[in-house]
């Protein structure tokens, strides 16, 4: 049984919900949506607690089989609400959504709450604006193990809806953080972690170093890439071979391709 | 001096433009566009030869400077052709359009026509569907000096206007071709070039294996992997390891990091 049953979108609860797709609305209330089943699923796997979960019936795919994932939700502490078709489908973010919106806490922790083990391999995001890129990135961090993505003089938070649906739900069970640059590199200092900066201007490729230590590498926006003061605070320089025309990765790419030399260097077969 | 100028979006070259959105028309005519002058300039140093340049003055960042564009595509033999901005905008594809848009001859070679060198590092692309996802690998292709990719049983042609975008207009300089997967694979043989796909279903890794040589990598769909005629046919099957909760990487993703690797052992410094 649900708590309630909506079927206007004017209804000011579901008015609410499309308020957080703005990111000043997410970051006043500290709150994010998380959108679609699968997502939800690995929200809920990572231990993240909806406050509500709006559904639909009529639009999931299998509803016997997904009621799983309500009663996920109930016993972690969400409020249920069951929403009409033609409501839900104004509400939801995605084209084609599948019956499921959750209203979960935000996601935009400090450095300093990450949750370090003895020889961490980290990702830094500086300036990274387009979500699809920072949710390609976290799927990669995923992959990797790594123990932690930085968002660096953020653009785009992470509670972007863009973002956690590009990052398939990972951006709740990778451990993110965002912080300026400032802080980023000031806490790195105190954690004795070499910062690993990619740039075209040095001669040093990514496979020229030493992965296999504790490390934090960071990549900048496609059009500028890091800036000066990441730049100068590195310890290393790094730059990712290329022999074509174009002379530019799209940058989850090029973070990918450094984290997987890492993943090699370390011996993780995974 | 154009040679023609045209003011009103319903003028039928015009409308011709919008018709080649369409996959079939692409075809049938051979042709396809490219938008952007960034993108047609790497398409004309590419050896692109357009048949018409569609220009509008008003749009362009930097007239002055860009009319080295109008005057190369003019010398590689293209017809220009000004056009009013209300009109240009009508029929240019993106949005925020930079005053430059070409109709050039298509994209969509066979194996065959292929170039191999004797140590040939080729890419093949099954079924992929996103026009992102092989905008994005044509750049890694590009920055990795891959020799060929090849799109077997293609879902989305290169031609399509948002791949030629996603590439940045490296389809204009990567080889690229086209052909059923049974075609691909019996032209593989035929150049006895060893084939290595990329499935989760294996206990040998990607770095596992010697990439040195002559070498063909393939990667599916991203929800349903690659064929089992593909499967089937190849020379190993590698996985590239997740630690992970997701335990998928997008397609692109994945084919930079076999890319990549292969790179790192060919000893290429780029």
């Amino acid at each position: 049984m649900p708590d309630l049953h909506l079927t206007s979108a004017t209804n000011p609860r579901l008015k609410g919900l499309v308020g957080l797709r703005k990111r000043r609305t997410r970051e006043t209330e500290g709150l994010t949506l998380v959108e679609g089943y699968d997502e939800l699923g690995l929200a809920l796997d990572a231990g993240v607690r909806p406050q509500t979960l709006y559904v639909c019936d009529e639009l999931m795919l299998d509803a016997a089989r997904q009621h799983d994932v309500i009663d996920a939700a109930r016993t972690a502490g969400a409020e249920i609400v069951t929403v009409a078709r033609q409501a839900f489908e104004r509400v939801a973010y995605r084209e084609g959504p599948d019956g499921f919106l959750a209203v979960v806490p935000g996601v935009n922790a400090h450095p300093r709450m990450l949750d370090l083990p003895t020889n961490p391999l980290l990702l830094v995001a500086e300036g990274v604006e387009k979500p699809g890129n920072l949710g390609a990135m976290l799927r990669t961090a995923d992959a990797v193990g790594v123990d932690g993505v930085i968002a660096a003089d953020p653009v785009t938070d992470w509670g972007n809806p863009n973002v956690v649906r590009g990052s398939k739900g990972t951006v709740f069970s990778v451990p993110v953080a965002a912080a300026p640059t400032s802080e980023t590199l000031e806490w790195l200092r105190v954690n004795d972690i070499p910062l690993i900066a990619t740039t075209p201007d040095t001669d040093v490729m990514h496979t020229d170093i030493d992965l296999s230590g504790p490390v934090a590498v960071a990549v900048g926006t496609e059009k500028y890439g890091l800036t000066d003061e990441m730049l100068d605070a590195a310890t290393s320089r790094v730059r990712i071979p290329m022999v074509g025309q174009v002379n530019s990765l799209n940058v989850a790419t090029s973070a990918a391709i450094v984290l997987y030399e890492a993943m090699r260097q370390r011996g993780v077969r995974g």
